[in-house]
């Protein structure tokens, strides 16, 4: 009988963690299956709307670059994307999350690829607190992809292909997991309390900061700046370049969203809808703040800037899109589409030619968002926070630069002069994205 | 002892609401942490869903525009969802939610703008039957940017960017809210029995009403018809403009989905998966009226019907996406498609110029969407329906009048005839969608 | 106090369920309504991720065909997903789940449309250990309108619009779900043990064999095999195709992983994420691999070929997206862009006219994936794969060429040599899809 009673107990004490008065419902931890199976799907929806931002940068850098180059800048896209999908699983995930033990000896002695828990978790011992692997990898592979994204825009319409790749093999599987485990495989900037929720740095920065090292080392494209002028060179489709935008703002609630990494209790779900709608507010700040800027000094709105007003005012919330109100996220996305509207210029009078303004949108408004975070968020620091970046931003730019140089040197990086003026398409690979639509 | 038998009897009562028998299986209610968990995460997925439909919008309009107004379509696009999504925040959500004290005086004296539960619900008292504020923020935004979205297109390639973005300040900020409160909030025609699951009236035909209000007061493009004749202005892309039609089908599903509310029982996920059907039915039964229709009537097929048939389709069903039948789906639907035949050349007729067919999709098959209700669902009544959508009508004509006349005799709606000519792109923004392809 | 008892054991029995120890998580049934919600959402989720590849063929074919075939191509597709949406509840999905007592008399004589549980699941006995049939409806019917869409590719820029869209209802509400019934329906193939998780065979090659044929009995495209050559017709819009590639790509993420069919346990949802990474792997094996081999074939990469390499690589894996490692998903989705690169030329040798690869990428990927199974998963045998892929093969080329033919020898399949010249575009719709830009 007492036997009895005591299941009784055990039944309490299993379905209680699940009954969560109003006043603790944040906190309340579920049953541990129904919160894997909450997390894990939230990780895959998060997930697949990230793979979806692979499509967005595609667009957007078919649309912003002249029809002559489209074609490459859309094979360059899917190819990066199928690489760092590939490298990742060999190297990049598990370098990224070392554990415990992370020495370079387990690299060299014990070092694995990514091998998934067993089919049906038949004789696995998940970690039911949180998330299957497979959907951990899937979500954490698409960020990875993304920082090599933010790369081929800037250095578009005249690197070489095959040089390129092998930067993005280099970025995916070594450089981007390295830095990011600093902060999210537990390192030492996570140690420090450095704040990046989403990756205003560990992303944004990392794909700007390899975007600038490679533009200065590439150069800028023929006759962009000729005679002390620099000379527009007008994006080939701009519905395209509009639709991109919408996919990247459409996969940003997952690439924000997902990074709350838990969805098993009523407060991890709750602090989602603040990510969402946080994320949608500084993204809107950040196109009106163009549209409005570009009006004001320009007297005509324009609408490549909106759309990177709008990208910057993403990259901004990212470090912190959870504990801004609606209102301070408006400031924070604003002031990222105002630093586009004032870097795309500069970096052109820097003759640093960044064919998409990738620079201002993922470098500037990265800075920008990781040094937002103190403003809402109080375990952040200034200082804490300008080490890091600073830090992750001298790694990226010297391993980078190695590699730029290195790629330079022997196999080269550009194309050659007739290829560019010729573009690219018919150059490098004998075809065209519009072939029946005659170039004015 | 007894304590543990009492706690034991405690447990089953925690536990018992699970457990849901067949027989009772659809209205079971869940425990309050994994019923609001579940209803959060819908509202969020089918908010990501209807957000998408910006991108939708953007791409039906930007095809079906001339080449030379293109770029100024996607920049009102753009512009209009960040402005609903600053002053929906500002203004409109607490507007629509007057909650029971809801008063002029409130309005003036304690009227307060959208605050999202704090982080990690702490110290909250969340409504654990329902889902997060954010949540729920996030998904009622994408609704009234939708409606804005519904005025772009009918009043594209004439009307000047900045006086439109006023309208859209005023429609998502008050009049829009203001209409919806009546019966989302609450109000009147909400406890007049009025049914409009989704918003066939108050979303679609509200942005139709401004649209036709609009239109008529801004007057049709120059040439359009001259010497009693109707010249068709074929639109410039009508890839894009199927692409924009297919990513509003599949916001659908969140559009539809989403208004059920809730996901917290069998029931209501079996109800969102019947809603999730008969919208795609309905989609489907547009686009082949359309099909078969221009086919007998035209003796050739025509695709912008076509899309817009599936569009019509789609607002057909919104009003009541749940209790029909796969088979009146298919008709409620298919009659959409015929009203989209038949008023498109009407208001033709009419010398109301509609450049992308947007008051035939969302207020005449809006109309039909609400009345038809009545067929298959018992709560509805022909004269509340009838009354409701009159009033709604009244309302919104009445202050989009007072708006646009307002902005017609101050700063003007139009832009000047060279500029119309010549196209909005270069004339107001200086830059081109398609730079490099010679118009014809 | 005996009864207290009593319940207090209850309780146990209820929650017990739930509390899946470490070493039994992948197995622990959930509550019976919690796991019902889960399923059904997932198969919603999963749903409308199926259905955004109509977008995704539709894009994918308008920007392979050329551009006086694109307004035809877009009006087929959107056209084909409609009928399918409709024969499919009509005929289709009833036909496909023929349940125990399937025989040509119930067919006559009890044969109903679908119909969906009732409103609130009122009076319906659920079953509550799979989803709601709304949501399994929903599902299973993107993959008949998938089918379809396959079709349509092939047979491009020649075949009339109406006589293809008889085709595409036979195949929809008839053929289709008549094999897949062997399979899906619990027929004679899955009694021998065939294995096709998601339909490398069902789907894909089915889709494939249809338009095989089809291909061989309407001819090659006008000029395209002209004195011993092939003609290259380049594609008229390569934005367009990659985006409806990664559309495909991302839709593909619903297609595999929903196809588990429950998740509505730990192990369930961990299983959906080994599905997520495999198919993504697959695909950018495929993409790279095709990427890799044109460059070493051809000296230049063939944007067109990684497209049909990713798809190729997708559908590869379609048949067990969930047993595989990341490695062995590497290789069979690797294998699959080396096909597509073989088969095209290989085709055209044959003067079999796909115009947009669906044949290599669909039939031929498809039967690799088919027989790759036995790989990794020890319940396939050989011999029973090939066996399936056989019958079905048989079967489907069988119905199909009857209903080709008796097409053309009635109305007839095939455009006159003026339309087809002129293109679909003007001929068959009277207008373009991009009226504005000049052929060259």
């Amino acid at each position: 009988m007492s036997n009895y009673i005591k299941l009784g107990v055990a039944a309490m004490l299993i379905a209680l963690p699940q009954t969560g008065g109003a006043q603790e419902a944040g906190t309340t931890p579920l049953n541990a299956d129904i919160g894997f199976i909450f997390t894990t799907f939230m990780f895959l929806v998060s997930g697949f709307l990230v793979f979806f931002m692979a499509a967005g940068f595609a667009m957007l850098e078919a649309g912003l670059v002249r029809g002559k180059n489209v074609a490459m800048q859309l094979t360059k896209n899917v190819a990066l994307f199928s690489l760092a999908s590939l490298f990742y699983y060999i190297l990049g995930y598990n370098l990224m999350y070392p554990g415990d033990g992370w020495t370079i000896a387990n690299i060299l002695g014990e070092f694995s690829i990514t091998g998934l828990e067993p089919v049906g978790l038949d004789g696995a011992d998940p970690d039911l607190t949180y998330a299957s692997v497979g959907s951990d990898f899937f979500f954490q592979l698409m960020f990875c992809a993304a920082t090599a994204s933010i790369v081929s825009g800037a250095l578009a319409e005249r690197i070489k292909l095959w040089p390129f790749l092998v930067f993005v093999v280099l970025l995916t599987a070594v450089i981007y997991p390295i830095q990011a485990s600093w902060k999210w495989g537990g390192g030492f900037l996570d140690g420090m309390g450095f704040q990046d929720f989403a990756g205003s740095t560990v992303v944004h920065s990392v794909g700007g900061w390899a975007a600038l090292t490679g533009a200065i080392i590439l150069g800028p494209r023929l006759g962009k700046y000729k005679n002390g002028k620099v000379n527009p060179f007008p994006g080939s489709n701009l519905a395209l370049a509009t639709l991109g935008t919408f996919i990247l703002w459409l996969g940003w609630f997952g690439f924000n969203g997902g990074s709350q990494l838990y969805m098993d209790t009523a407060g991890n779900v709750a602090d989602i809808s603040r990510i969402f709608s946080n994320t949608n507010t500084a993204a809107a700040a950040g196109a009106f703040a163009a549209l409005a800027l570009t009006q004001v000094m320009y007297k005509k709105p324009d609408l490549t800037m909106i759309l990177n007003g709008a990208l910057a005012g993403l990259v901004s919330i990212t470090a912190e899109p959870l504990t801004p109100t609606l209102v301070e996220a408006t400031l924070i996305g604003g002031v990222g589409g105002v630093i586009v509207v004032f870097a795309v210029p500069m970096l052109d009078r820097m003759k640093i030619d960044d064919v998409v303004g990738a620079i201002p949108v993922h470098l500037f408004a990265g800075i920008w968002g990781t040094l937002a975070v103190v403003f809402t968020n109080d375990a952040a620091s200034l200082l804490t926070q300008l080490y890091s970046i600073i830090i992750v931003g001298l790694f990226v730019c010297g391993a980078s630069a190695i590699v730029w140089l290195a790629l330079k040197y022997t196999v080269g990086l550009r194309v050659n002069e007739e290829s560019e003026i010729n573009g690219l398409d018919m150059a490098e690979l004998g075809m065209e994205a519009y072939p029946e639509f005659t170039p004015a």
